[in-house]
């Protein structure tokens, strides 16, 4: 099958084939998207007691897909805990500061990763679609919209435990982060770190009393076009389309 | 640039393009790979206390990438935690037993991974090449070759660091195992999947006061003849190629 070709690494011999746009002195994308102007809510980064007392062990063997949440709204302080866990930058580092350390690995912190959340219910946050900033540790409005909800489930393929939970996590790609040290190895790159980082929401999930369950079938176009990207393939450096999404919730008891 | 179609989603209106084989009523590929029948070591479940008493945060906050090791062996414990976290089963589910709950999630629970450990510093352990088999929790000797750090520093680009630590990690995936119910989107799933492997394995080493540092950069061929795969891209049901790596050992006090 054509397709297990992506599975791959190159073999040595092909390695130094093609000069990446690294190799050839070009400047690398920026490390973060920039700013779209809406108003921005600052998040708290004092998560001291918040991960509760389970040990990883329990946390590990808590965690299931939880496509079921309760009627309680998420606090923005276990809202903020989430995004820190999975994208929360710790420092930008490297030659012309190129590359961000954050709180999830990625292939030569390269962290290619958006985040957009759809908000139904957090305590403090208008309903709306919301864009992390990951330098500030906050959110901006992305789209002060609040009916989303039909158009997101026919985005999701459907499937509307996640597009009615309290939050709903869009992870985006900009390609061209992973691609300027990567080239064509670039895009399996760029799926093994949003699975390091939709794992840390799991487990994130699971030590503040939440659920969450990934979400891999999903519309390209219309989730694309939901969030504003740009349709289609591109050559462009600031290209970006969505790679994983996932509902989140306060989890119920019984499963 | 072609290879971002990687990265995609399906959109609907091709979703039902193709009938998948789980769609075509054809059997499912096995769960887990044949045993080869060596030797095998039975690992424990006892995992009361082994994860220290730092909490998700402290552990997300400690998080890095570690490429160097004590002179100090891994137990066979704390191996066997790694083991349970990133692979271990929980139970066999569906009609005629298609799947399998793990301790890490996985599209469609299709688990489409088989892991391998190349031993070189664990108490009670030969050292030697290794299979893990989920459903008995052990290993079972798959090569005991002791002399492979050579090659294997090759086959990982020559990054000896992880070829010389006490354990290095590679999973494979038998990519059937995901077509069979996801076709030509199965590919990114199990990318994705190997990426929430991997975090397990980073925060389960953390928890156990040792470190990892993902290998993705990886010489495809020298790996899977390494490991006895058989070469090149093939149509069969059980066709198997590695996808991702991991250096293993206990963490050095400074970094």
């Amino acid at each position: 099958m054509q397709n297990r070709e992506l599975l791959k690494a190159y073999n040595v011999s092909d390695v130094n084939a093609e000069a990446t746009d690294q190799e050839q002195k070009l400047a690398a994308a920026p490390y973060v998207k920039d700013k779209r102007g809406g108003e921005t809510i600052t998040l708290t980064t004092d998560f001291d007691g918040i991960a509760g007392s389970m040990d990883l062990y329990g946390l590990l063997k808590n965690r299931v897909s939880r496509r079921k949440y309760s009627s309680e709204a998420l606090t923005l302080r276990e809202l903020s805990f989430l995004l820190w866990a999975t994208q929360g930058i710790r420092k930008v580092v490297g030659k012309n500061n190129f590359a961000t350390f954050r709180n999830v690995p990625s292939a030569g912190s390269r962290h290619a990763f958006e985040t957009y959340l759809f908000v139904s219910h957090v305590d403090g946050l208008d309903k709306g679609i919301y864009h992390y900033l990951p330098m500030e540790h906050a959110l901006e409005v992305w789209d002060g919209r609040q009916d989303f909800e039909e158009e997101l489930t026919h985005a999701l393929c459907g499937q509307r435990f996640a597009a009615s939970a309290p939050v709903t996590f869009v992870w985006s790609a900009v390609p061209y982060r992973m691609e300027w040290r990567y080239g064509l190895k670039a895009h399996k790159y760029i799926l093994l770190d949003a699975g390091h980082v939709c794992e840390n929401l799991y487990l994130a999930c699971e030590a503040v009393g939440c659920g969450t369950c990934a979400i891999g079938a999903y519309d390209q176009d219309a989730l694309d076009e939901l969030l504003g990207f740009a349709p289609g393939p591109s050559a462009e450096t600031d290209y970006e389309c969505a790679v994983y999404a996932a509902g989140v919730g306060k989890a119920v008891t019984e499963e």
